[in-house]
Formats: structure tokens, sequence, C-alpha cells
């Protein structure tokens, strides 16, 4: 498919990243935002900003990217349903999967959606933070459920690996939201946890007039637009609250040998090898054939990919993928 | 004082550093080191290594840097004791303090004596890592105690602030080990809490490729050197161990609240107002005379000054220090 009039609701950090994106590699962007100045600001970046959802459909976008924030998604999908035409694909950019699952379900949209998360941001957030450059070698989660149409999901591979630069980790759901659980909201919540410990220390002023990397980099992505945060976290509590657990456990574990003198070597020594485990890259490339899989199968050897680590760095005209693992 | 010639015992990340500063600015620099290919590496840097400690001090430096793991700071005095000349001032570099001037008691040699720490440093570690902008800026936490020096403390300061291009903090040696335990130690903890907890998850394979920024930077000094930050861990366990507790249980209390469907905006609220707080810049800058103190007021006086979030950020000829606060 060669996508040309892309639609983009919600023209912050990630929908204006997207549009820039596109329109720096020539597509039509169509753009709407509940805030005018954002609009306006769009305006002048070379987006064609409409005044509402309805016209934003009224335009016939091939993919329509959902990037408002988590708790607007109910509202906005409820609005696609009554506009959106029949050969519009639609997506989204949410932080945690099965909640905008549900509500694109609720909206009777599934059968024409298939869920992403670029895996990118910043502390920033508003269109003024947007830039083409934010996305670059991205990794996008897409996530596959019975539901989800093989044909839509090939075109927006094709937009993410070709147009947007990025690279593709097909997930169910679950696996989604139990994974950035662990490596992103995880750290959101440490991070938020460092800064009111230190805080409510009696020590503060001192510490905080100490502080070095350590504390600035632990600390980077607490304090920052909390309503954001505490949404993606609220949002994905089934998974967020167990791994909190996990974390506070190991570390009482560790005051408690602290403390009795025990041998604490174990810790630090574990921290090694999963960092080595993070750190290790792709060792090879091969090719799969996706033209060539089943309506029955297509879902499963897709998944076979980011359940392994793997992903989808290139698709060919012909769609033969190129999967780095 | 012009300083002209010191000795470094201890030549990695920060040894090193302080050595290849000074000598960019004139000074003779003498150094020492177990191991034998970081003496010769220095050597070729412009140091002038010596064979032992015994050797280091008949060279008679005005200051002798102590740079050797904590661990190796009780052989490294003792040794001291019995070769040290007596017009040298010994200082440290080590990372916790309170211990460290134990040590020196043990030795007898705390009226020689000015504790520092220098807050700098990278993942890395060794003579090879070291560089003359390491320290650059960087604030130094100068331990008072009832035996430290008056001359010792003003000469340091004097290098610290001119030759070493740095800001000096000074502190009681307990509020400097309960302030690092917040904004260094706790943070290290964090971070290699995080790893261990993502490695051991069933999801750890695609929480790794869905790595981005917030785990990236929440763990960046987890998982190095893991003998070095145990050691600081263990060395500042009291201080170390309640601000763990204190991390946990903030966060099993966000996890109750989370899954029983409670506001969690309070959490997120703090430490938003917590980053601003440790985000404030110095105002004001005020001058104070070092040379008008008396010998019974210049410890509170000097102590005042750190433990009101305050800086000495240049000192003149005539001893008067310029305070930003």
């Amino acid at each position: 498919m060669a996508v040309s009039r892309i639609g983009i609701i919600g023209l912050g950090l990630i929908g204006g990243s997207i549009g820039r994106t596109l329109l720096a590699r020539g597509h039509e962007v169509v753009g709407f935002d509940t805030d005018s100045a954002s609009c306006l600001a769009a305006t002048s970046s070379g987006f064609r900003a409409v005044d509402s959802i309805a016209d934003l459909c009224a335009r016939e976008p091939q993919i329509v990217f959902v990037a408002v924030p988590l708790r607007a998604m109910a509202a906005t999908f409820t609005e696609l349903r009554d506009h959106v035409r029949p050969g519009t694909l639609l997506t989204d950019v949410g932080s945690v999967k099965q909640p905008v699952i549900d509500v694109v379900a609720s909206a009777g949209l599934e059968s024409r959606f298939v869920g992403a998360h670029p895996m990118a941001g910043t502390e920033q957030a508003g269109f003024a933070a947007s830039s083409a450059e934010l996305l670059l070698a991205a990794p996008w989660a897409l996530t596959i459920t019975a539901s989800t149409p093989r044909d839509g999901f090939l075109d927006l591979l094709q937009l993410i690996c070709r147009d947007l630069r990025g690279r593709v980790i097909p997930l169910a759901p679950d696996v989604h939201d139990a994974s950035v659980a662990m490596t992103s909201h995880l750290p959101h919540v440490a991070a938020n946890g460092l800064l009111n410990v230190v805080a409510q220390s009696p020590y503060s002023t001192t510490a905080f007039a100490l502080a070095a990397g350590s504390f600035r980099d632990g600390t980077r992505v607490g304090g920052t637009n909390p309503r954001r945060t505490e949404a993606m976290i609220v949002d994905n509590l089934r998974w967020v609250a167990p791994g909190v657990r996990a974390l506070a456990a190991d570390m009482l574990a560790l005051a408690d040998a602290l403390e009795a003198g025990a041998d604490v070597s174990a810790f630090f020594d574990r921290a090694l090898d999963a960092k080595q485990r993070a750190q290790v890259p792709h060792a090879s490339h091969r090719p799969l054939d996706l033209a060539a899989l089943t309506d029955v199968d297509w879902r499963d050897s897709v998944l076979a990919i980011g359940s392994g680590g793997g992903q989808i760095i290139a698709v060919s005209d012909a769609l033969v993928a190129t999967i780095a693992q």
C-alpha cells in the first residue's frame, strides 16, 4: 500500500512527532486536537488541521493515529465509531494496550484496529516538544489479537518500518503490558519514589546539594507530567502493582541482610548478569515471507517473533520481512 | 599556601583524575598504586610514580590524597602512620566518611587529616578512564570534626577551589553519610533492584526488547562495578538500610492504593514538589572572611555553610570565601 493521507488525533509529543516525520516523507497529514493552539502550531509546521474528528474522518485518511492521553481514549473512539469511513485503519500510541483494546471493542471497532506503542519519549510534552527525530529507530510494539485485521497489520508495519524508520515488535496485549510494567512503569515508580524519600528526609537540603549523576539519572523521569505518569500506571496496575511489590521485597531483603551483617554480594552480582542480558545485541538476521503465511497461522507466526525477543527491522514490497533476533 | 608537590595513593578513576588536573595546573604529582600497570600508565601521563608508600612519604608532599577503595583504607592509613612526615596533610576521596575517619583515628592521624568526597564519577573505573575534565565544577564534601586541623582545611579548600576548579560543601561526617545514602547509595540500590526484578520476571525477554530511556537511565549505575557499589553500601549501611526501608514502604503503599482503586495522585504530586526543590539554583553570593574566624568558632561557622545548602565557590589570597546559597 502506498499510504498518502494520514490522520492524527492528538497533536502532542508523539502525535506531533509522527506527523512531522510523515510530512518529511511526503505524506499528507490531517490533524485534530481539542487544543486550538496545538492545531495552529501544527498548521504552521505543514499539518492540515481540521476542526473535529468528523471532519478528519471525512477526508478518508488511510490510517488514523489516535495519539490522545489514555484517559481520553474512550471518548475519542466513541466519536470515531460514528464518523470513521470503511477504508480507514485505526491505530493508537497508548503506553498500555489492553485497556485501549477494551475501549476499541466497546466501540465495535476491533476489526479495523491495530494497537501500537512507539517506545520513545522525553520528559517534555506537547506539540512544541515534538520532532521528526524523536521516533528514529524506535521500537514499536504492535499488538495482535484474534480480531486484528491482517491487511491492516501489514499496512501499519510497512508505514512504521519504511516511513517512520522504526522497528516492530509484535506482541499479545498482555505480554506488552507485563513487559512495559517492568521496563517503563517500574522505573517511573522508582524515580518518583526516590524523589519522595529524599524530600521527606531530615537531610534533604544537604542531600540535594550533594546530588550527582546517579540521582539525576535515577530520578530523570520522576516529578514530571504527574498526571500522564499516574494514568499509565493506574491503567496498568494489574502488572505494575505486583512488579512494585517484587522490587520492594528485593530491597527489603537487602536491608535485612545489611543490618544482619550478612553477605549481600549476590544482590549486586545478579544485577550485573541482568545488565549483560539486557544489552545483548541482535546476533542474526533472517527473512520471513509474510505473504506466504495463511490466514490461520499468521498471528502465531508473527507473535513468535516478538515473544522470542526479535524485531521486524524491514519489509520489502513483496512483503518479505527481515527479522533481527 | 602555594602547594607544589602532591602525593596520590591509588591511581584509579578519581586518583588519576585529581593527578591529571593538578599536573595541568603546574603541580608536581607523585603517585603510588599497588598495580604496576597503573603506575606505568600514570608515568607516561606525567606522574612521578614511586614504588611504595614509604617512598611517596619521603618526597614530603604538602598534601597526600588517599584514593584507594574503601576496603583498602585501613591498610593504607596504617602504613601512612609509619612513614608520613610532619609537614604533610592527609586527605581521602572515599564515598563514605565516618568509617574512614574511624580508620584515621585508629592510626592516630586525625589531627593531620581532612576527609573529602568529590561528587563525580562514571560507570568506568581505573586510570584509563580518568581525565582532567572529570572533576571540573564538581562539588566536594569536606568533613569537619573536633580534630580537623584549621590550616589543613584551608589549604585543601584552596587547592580544590583554585586548582581542581571545584566547589566545597563543608559537612559533619554523619550529615555527609546520611545525605549520600539518599542521593547516591539509594539510587544505586534502586538501579540494581530494577535490573534484578526485570531479569527474574517471566517477561524479561520482551521487557528488555522494549526497554527505552526510562529503563536505561534508571539502571545506568546498576550492574556495574559490583564490588565497588557493594562496599560503599555496606560501609554506609547505618544510613542506607533505613533509606531502603523508607523507599520500599513508600512503594508498597502505592501498590496497596493501586490495588484498592484509591487515589494515588499525591505520590506523583509530591515527587514534582521534590524535583522542584532539588533543582532550585543558588540565588545569592555572599563573602565570608575565613581569616577572621576564631579557633573557637571556625568549625561551627564553616559547617553552617554546608548544612544550610550552601557551597564555597571561591577563596581569595586573603582567605575571603565566596559562598553561594
